[in-house]
């Protein structure tokens, strides 16, 4: 490891993190250094404004354009900065107000809630209810929806036995002035005059669960958080957990309880943050990979686990928290939106709907690169989109890969070869112990960039640094003696072969869905890159490997957790559930295995790109 | 005990069950003293034919004009007769084929479902779906609602989680050949292909619980069973189990977890009865009064307890069977009817709907005579019918009577006195033990009839029989030599009181009716007595006691458990369900205790009518 310039040590508080950085880090590379999600919807460009933090001592560049824009005179005085525009120069104290702050997740999607018109399935009424005499025997039932009806045009209603064991002490306790929480023609909760109505959004990821609190009313995220998907302890990947559920006799419901729990512990824990209560949390809309949705409502999966993998329903749902065993408002549903096939699930279809890729005015990819791989593409003037689900496999996280780790601390996440030097980045700046997706990327790039490695994925022998290991030939990435592990750290001509098995997954399906679509390269305008590893890839070494086809014209957008923010604006908008529908109904599903030749084009696209082929 | 005839042994298979009746008796009484319940719609009126049974052997009275009309000369060489028609002349073996068996509960009401406009809530649909294949990846949902779509007129459907997983194992189970269960727009189930929809009808008593299992493509009865209310042990009556609900952090969840199992042990039992599986019970009506209905539902009984005792609901319910626990379909639905009042519950609105009281076209009454007993009265040309609730306490069931008790084998149910002795009937014909509610009333009218009693109740002092007791004044009703229990049977000065206060309760509420529904008694042309007690008490010990006014145009009609019936019409047709509702919509619920000179009313209530007053 390599240190280029002078370096320094900013301090972040109220998170008490310190990290190391050079000298011209901004503050948002070293946040993201320290392991803090700034919030940042315009990738570190200085113009959402989201990045906000302020600068307690140190020294900084002075304020950019962006910024003497965004801040008054007094506040810049205060230290007020964008994280992004401001660059270190000696050591740093910073505070990060919570607003600026990302719990968990990175979301970098633009757009987010604000331009949502607010249509909640949900809406909260406030009632003074006469309360029960001698001369007025209404039951409590009725007499609520009496007051209801001579005050709001809701039509007739109704109310499970749930929500009626709620209403009676409560309404007695709080003296007959309710706030009561609607849905449709159904009275799904009760609470004390003026309860605001709360939302749940959740992105089920197979490793990551992200959940969001949300104010019905206003839009706001009053706390999130995020845990890992504590199914992994029975597989770590979509399959080996169907093939769990399958093979064990009562694996199915197991791994469905293993997951309610969880969510119910990351309500309990917002609705804590919030200073809140789980009464007044009164909807959710829970998106996930197919696999993850059918677990959580324990769907059969046995026929989603071998061919032709076909979903129990790809049909949005709706169900009662309860039924889940949610812990929410005794008459809750929870909604999950539909799916678009066996392998492209309700979080690919949030993605798409948070991105607004169902809509936009010109030709558009999006990614969201993990274990599968999904890809839509849209083309204005065709009625529908065309979607895809590509086998990459986990090499892109790490998995399968010689040396691969997930980013955790040590992680090496940037590489960069010169003639005689390795450069690297680790997360944390902690020594070195592994690589992580962004670094394998990265590293094969730099070798092939280099000629160290030709077009089929070959190691050129005798090159400096490339030697014969125990696995075979091999690249000497970080020696033992400055390794965090005392071991050499290599990149094996198997991890290439992995790679390139990975990204010529990815690359078949998109060329298939660009034919499918009788799309030129040239044509696409906008290639959308979601999810958590996406929004670490490097672009550039994305590009140099051959990941994606030549698009010259193609703008590249990370947006990181496009899931997530999807899930809130269908928690927050009729219109965007109906969306959803519309969107499911107008995707077509494109089965790449059966698709004429894809074994060969599959084999092409495993080669990395030379002078001759397009890239 | 005075034996006026000689006695035969009726023996009736295959029950198994022997009983001594003098000679003349007829095979349905001496059913019904053998504790078996033959079915008879017309009260023995050898009308309805529903009393078939086969002679195997013996000496009885030759056909009736009646059984020749209705078997023909086969038939009638094989024994085959009316029960009410064949009179005994000598020892006699009887089958009793399964259809004219009433099992647990008498059913004498009128019409019954034949009548009915079958229209129930769940239809199945019979469909052949085209598996999943490569080129066909549409999800199980999908497809099975593709084609529904292709084959019926449904709109659009959707499916809960629960069905889900019933379906796709079942499917591929079944090869794509399925019966659909549809209930709105929603699918409550699936089953092998041409598998019928089934029904549940339940009357939830206080006492006995009456469940029906009903072909709802049909209407016919497959299956029929009772039990006893389990939660009796928590209380005999309605308040002491509120009460109990009320005083325990656990009781109410404890008194609904036990009715519950109880309805599904029945369910099990019905289910077995009738070659069927819980699968295709794809519906259920649920009545009773309205503390049951809270119970069964888990809601808050508190407010009913107390005054001014408001229902949680008065509503219709219709909540998933998996809600309650109940194991049917796995979508299926629970339907409880809306109640009238705070004591004026679905079952008495069953009873209305079965009778037709809220559609005759005369001036009709209708009397559930229990614990609290429910009154209802139509008057055609008034829009809303009028209820009430008369707290008529236990007497009539012979609890707070010093030798009462339930209808069970020595009960006396029938007495007649003359000036030198005292004829009585037992049940089963044993020796007499006590006094059930029929025997009371009969027995204090016998005792108003020759003077022992006066109109104020009062016995006279130094009649034959009439002595001090223990408990004061008694009249000796058999002697210890004689009873069963080898002590004195007697009535006391206190058990003429207990049955003065509820005959009175009962009667200042038929009074205050009328008076609200400024109807004049000589108006009055019908009146229904419901329920099990109803069945048994004798009209004219009721009217000689002074139960009801003098209504010289009214013509009594027994009919027995029609909130059984009314519950089986609510679960064949939803034209019935929204006759219920309507029906408590329009009836108004009259408060006893806070009606003008209501205690006043009640007092005189009491007395025993004399030639001065109107009876």
């Amino acid at each position: 490891m390599t240190p280029i310039r002078s370096r320094h040590q900013i301090d972040f508080q109220p998170v008490g993190k310190r990290v190391d950085v050079p000298a011209g880090t901004t503050l948002l590379e070293a946040a993201i250094q320290a392991g803090i999600d700034l919030s940042s919807a315009c990738g570190g460009m200085g113009l959402c404004g989201q990045c906000r933090v302020q600068v307690l001592g140190g020294e900084v560049s002075p304020p950019s354009l962006s910024e003497i824009d965004i801040f008054s005179e007094l506040e810049l005085e205060r230290g007020q900065r964008l994280a992004c525009c401001t660059e270190v120069t000696g050591d740093v104290k910073v505070h990060i107000p919570k607003e600026s702050l990302l719990i968990g997740q990175r979301l970098q999607i633009e757009g987010d809630s604000a331009r949502l018109q607010l249509d909640p399935m949900v809406r909260a009424c406030q009632i003074i209810v006469p309360p029960p005499a001698l001369n007025d025997l209404r039951s409590d039932l009725s007499r609520v929806l009496d007051t209801l009806r001579d005050s709001f045009d809701l039509g007739p209603l109704q109310a499970e036995p749930d929500v009626l064991a709620q209403l009676s002490p409560l309404a007695r306790a709080e003296d007959w002035q309710l706030s009561v929480f609607i849905r449709d023609q159904e009275i799904v909760g009760v609470a004390p005059a003026k309860t605001k109505p709360l939302g749940l959004a959740v992105d089920l990821g197979t490793t990551k669960v992200a959940a969001y609190l949300v104010d019905m009313e206003t839009g706001g995220e009053l706390a999130r958080s995020g845990i890992l998907n504590p199914q992994i302890g029975y597989g770590e990947d979509v399959i080996s957990r169907l093939a769990y559920a399958h093979r064990n006799a009562n694996g199915l419901q197991m791994l469905a309880d293993m997951i309610r729990e969880a969510l119910n512990e990351l309500l309990a824990e917002l609705v804590a943050a919030a200073g809140a209560s789980r009464a007044q949390v009164v909807d959710a809309c829970i998106v996930g990979n197919t696999a993850m949705t059918h677990l959580l409502l324990a769907l059969p999966v046995s026929q989603l686990a071998v061919a032709p993998f076909v979903a129990a329903t790809d049909r949005h749902v709706d169900v009662k928290a309860s039924a889940l065993g949610l812990d929410m408002a005794p008459g809750a549903y929870v909604y999950v939106p539909p799916s678009i096939g066996g392998y492209v699930g309700a979080d690919h279809v949030a993605m798409i709907l948070a991105t607004g890729l169902d809509d936009v005015d010109k030709v558009a990819m999006g990614i969201d690169i993990g274990t599968n791989s999904e890809i839509v593409i849209r083309k204005p003037g065709q009625p529908h989109l065309a979607s895809a689900s590509c086998a990459s496999g986990p090499a892109f996280e790490g998995a399968h890969i010689s040396d691969g780790m997930r980013a955790a601390s040590g992680a090496i996440e940037v590489v960069k070869l010169s003639q005689n030097a390795v450069d690297i980045k680790t997360v944390d700046d902690a020594p070195a112990v592994g690589l992580c997706g962004s670094g394998i990327i990265d590293a094969v790039a730099e070798l092939y960039r280099c000629g160290l490695l030709n077009h089929r994925g070959r190691f050129q022998r005798h090159a400096s640094r490339v030697r014969k290991g125990r696995q075979g030939i091999e690249f000497l990435l970080v020696e033992a003696s400055e390794s965090g592990s005392g071991r050499d750290i290599v990149i094996t001509q198997k991890d290439i072969n992995e790679i390139q098995l990975a990204k010529g997954a990815i690359r078949a399906g998109l060329e298939v869905l660009l034919q499918t679509t009788n799309t030129r390269p040239e044509e696409v305008e906008e290639v959308i890159i979601a999810g958590a590893f996406g929004s670490y890839l490097d672009i550039e070494s994305a590009k140099a490997i051959g990941l994606f086809p030549h698009m010259p014209h193609a703008r590249f957008r990370q947006v990181g957790n496009a899931a997530g923010v999807g899930a809130k604006q269908m928690l927050l908008s009729k219109q965007m559930r109906n969306r959803s529908e519309c969107l499911t109904a107008n995707t077509d599903y494109v089965e790449l295995t059966t698709y004429p030749k894809f074994n060969r084009k599959f084999a092409l696209a495993m080669l990395f790109p030379n002078d001759d082929s397009p890239r």
